[in-house]
């Protein structure tokens, strides 16, 4: 992949933090390609980098800017074109993981012609896949599936592999959706392949490799999200996970963008998702939970409860790490 | 997309009635729109219909041609370029299921603009379609799943169709395959469809309607198929089925195109099912099985059998009908 660094954060109008969650992700896991953000009016989201202008990037040397909001239906809010024609006239590339291809905005398209600057949409696979197959493969692999959608199955995935490699195990972290290509540098964006071939695009994405060595695989969605249940089976069809780490957030009152879809409960999301995983893995179980603790009082105390109800290291990523997860697979 | 009937069914040079099975498929289901066939030198398939030149086609009044073979790689046969011109020029439409787009061939897309006719590649959906939600709606919906891909879910469904029609229920078809959309006159190819969109497009398949209306919908592949699960679970969360229908072939060894994957135990593939299906309908249930016995010396007391073990209407779309699946609904 080709995108230059640095990145300037383009925040839009994002109504919250979770709705600028790439921007999130990308300054959380690398902060040092990251001059700054640049928010619109009405944007609720902020980073923990410099307030910038276009201008103020390009003189800080921002080489694109990263789209880092997601709206429902991934398209190019009205709004942000206007910055985005400007940012391209200031010499900055554009990288994007909305479903809508940035060179589909007419305005957009035209100025990168003109200009002569490089538009990147990384949602978009470039490649042809084949079917998957289910066929077993040497190398290990680890995959994170969920409760929901967004509780944390990324950092969760980059916590892992970090923690794995200061062990001195052989561990790649495989991005399958927008902000882990822009961590990574590659991967494939598996919710916009045609869906026939989700499952043969992951098992391209994590190859055979040494007997020793993780593949920790990005997971997308849940089994019990109704808009993404499908891409969330072609993942795990295609991981062929040896272990799942399932992510939770228990503040959820309902299934993210879905106000009458419930939670399901945590035992049978366990269940469903071994039970599917042992398609192409009849090895594969759930090794541990990371819960997202970050707006719950007693984070810690809940953590505890649920270690004894589930008899599985239960930890929260960010706040105490991933080791006892890891410790399981060792 | 609504495709224009009477069609005249296009057998190119298929070596055999399998290479044909489109053709075939449209013509046990739709003989009112199909005026006749027309077969090229060295074609082997014969269907129940008048044989026509493109001439007599369009003077018979066919308004589509229909390409009814497919071939290794899903592409316009050279022999059958000429042909296809000669139906433009003589004020047809050409429909295709082709994995190559008929406009990706240079003589057919410049004839098809010059003489203003239409070219439509079922296979490749030209809507943009919302993400799907799981919220509840009017209308009944009968959904078939299987043991396997191809095992005769399409028939079923046309089968089950009929036989409500004629008690004077209302119901439709909905198609979710090429033969399907031929078929129908419209549908939505769901496995070419971006994998995030699938439970959309399905809900859009099959909205809303009169609390006694069924709308019967085609399942693809099968849960336990690795490579395409996860197309066959958006379309069950978008189905939102009342009723699924499970079709089986029971002579089958292996998973289809993958020798090495068994097949699933019968009552595991209802109870997993059933347990999806409830994500998006909660009054979800199997209500019959659907047997392709056409292999079987003793089909009639493999579905005795089946039927006392599993406690559910057993047939044969073809050999015995579905009958008592849809009483099993009244």
């Amino acid at each position: 992949m080709s995108l230059r660094t640095p990145y300037l954060l383009f925040a839009g109008d994002a109504p919250d933090d979770l709705a600028a969650k790439t921007a999130h992700g990308v300054c959380d896991w690398r902060p040092e390609w990251c001059v700054g953000q640049l928010r619109l009016d009405g944007c609720r989201a902020a980073l923990d980098l410099p307030e910038m202008t276009i201008a103020e990037g390009a003189a800080a040397g921002a080489k694109t800017l990263v789209i880092g909001v997601a709206n429902r239906g991934g398209v190019v809010g009205d709004t942000w074109i206007a910055p985005l024609v400007e940012a391209l006239e200031a010499g900055l590339d554009i990288a994007s993981g909305l479903h809508v291809r940035l060179s589909d905005v007419p305005e957009i398209r035209d100025t990168a012609e003109t200009v002569g600057r490089a538009l990147f949409d990384v949602r978009h696979p470039t490649r042809v896949f084949a079917l998957g197959t289910g066929e077993a493969r040497a190398g290990k692999r680890l995959l994170t599936v969920g409760t929901d959608a967004s509780v944390g199955k990324m950092y969760t995935s980059l916590a892992i592999e970090r923690e794995m490699r200061r062990r001195g195990m052989k561990a790649d972290f495989r991005a399958t959706g927008q902000t882990g290509i822009f961590v990574a540098g590659d991967g494939v964006s598996v919710d916009a392949v045609v869906s026939d071939f989700v499952s043969g695009a992951v098992e391209w994405l994590c190859p055979e490799n040494d007997p020793d060595h993780w593949d920790v695989v990005e997971g997308q969605g849940s089994l019990f999200h109704p808009s993404f249940a499908g891409v969330s089976l072609g993942l795990i069809h295609g991981a062929q996970a040896d272990a799942l780490v399932l992510c939770h957030e228990p503040t959820r009152t309902n299934m993210r963008g879905l106000p009458n879809q419930p939670l399901p409960d945590i035992t049978d999301c366990i269940r469903m998702n071994e039970a599917t995983a042992r398609l192409t893995n009849p090895e594969a179980r759930v090794v541990g939970v990371a819960v997202n603790t970050h707006a719950m009082d007693d984070g810690l105390a809940y953590l505890k409860n649920l270690e004894a109800r589930l008899s599985l290291p239960c930890v929260d990523s960010v706040a105490t790490g991933v080791a006892p997860i890891v410790d399981a697979l060792a």
